[in-house]
């Protein structure tokens, strides 16, 4: 059931999927799934998406994580999801908010050196100032070096996995702080090892 | 770079990308591609995703065909992309706004059956009642039968390809309906072949 009233936690949540275009497709995620720690995470999958929900910096990790693991075996791998802050009402997860800001899968990722191209979109929710919000975080991007360009309905972006998820990272949380308990959600597609040229 | 203000179009759009679990997955996309008539819509693909834009039922039509003929094939093939309606403020794309309602493959597709479970969600813009414009649209989901249940920050739709279409379509234009010129996204993922076990 759809909630009809924004809830009081400040949890962030992501539902999205890590796309690897191989026959092997379940093992590469299994395997990343294996290998990232999402403890200070709440998660549940089924056969469409996995949602992860907590403390931002967690969520970003955790699924940051997934995505590296999977495409460090070179495969063609498309992160898809959104991330949201604000929204629903429920307190399902809550008790992963007292969880400390240590980045359990930092240091196993870092390592990993990944090229990947992303589209994402900001989206600001009841606020009539939101057009300016987006335009702000655009900003936040080409401090990180990561803004290529606009395209239709998404802001592109270039770069390492690390550099990408922190662009986007730093772009939601402070699209989020633009407001009181702001609800804002954002759409991310992080393509990495695509045959295709980059429409850089 | 990111416009600050909505345009007078009421162009739809999608940006969204068809991922086949495959080893040829080229081949499949572009099989499919080759497919599905996209006569009737400005179309640009880059690495990442795929633009479609024009009036609303041909940007549906020509999003769902392309999904079934790569999903025809049999492969574990998922869908996911962004609706969008009332925003940008571009003008490119606008000739194709004078097409006929004619559905180029309404006919070809229209014989595929598809199992499908699909995860979707609406976000319309700048509206103080944007909860309730959801919650209606899962009443709309409700009437076609296609509806699930609710899941963290989305909606769950089981069924055929062409009823779980035709709900989203339904749902988007729905929403865009509840204000004038209003701005509304819509976010959907869609499944089919998945050998993970329904969770419906
Ligand atoms: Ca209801």
């Amino acid at each position: 059931m759809q909630e009809l009233s924004c809830g009081t936690s400040n949890i962030v949540g992501v539902r999205f999927a890590v796309y690897p275009m191989a026959d092997d497709f379940v093992k590469i995620i299994k395997g990343a799934l294996k290998e990232t720690d999402t403890s200070k995470v709440w998660m549940e999958t089924d056969d469409v998406t996995t949602c992860i929900r907590g403390r931002s910096e967690h969520v970003f990790d955790t699924a940051k994580a997934i995505f590296v693991h999977a495409a460090k075996t070179g495969t063609h791998v498309v992160f898809n999801g959104t991330f949201s802050v604000g929204c629903p009402g429920d307190s399902e997860g809550d008790s992963y908010m007292s969880e400390d800001s240590h980045r359990l899968n930092e240091q196993a990722v870092s390592g990993e050196k990944i090229d990947t191209a992303a589209h994402f979109s900001l989206y600001p929710m009841n606020n009539p100032d939101y057009m300016q919000v987006i335009a702000d975080q655009v900003e936040t991007a080409e401090k990180h070096g990561t803004f290529t360009k606009g395209v239709h309905y998404a802001s592109r972006l270039d770069g390492d996995v690390s550099d990408v998820f922190t662009t986007l990272e730093e772009a939601f949380v402070r699209a989020s702080e633009t407001k009181n308990r702001a609800h804002v959600t954002m759409t991310a597609a992080i393509s990495a090892n695509s045959p295709s040229t980059k429409a850089k």
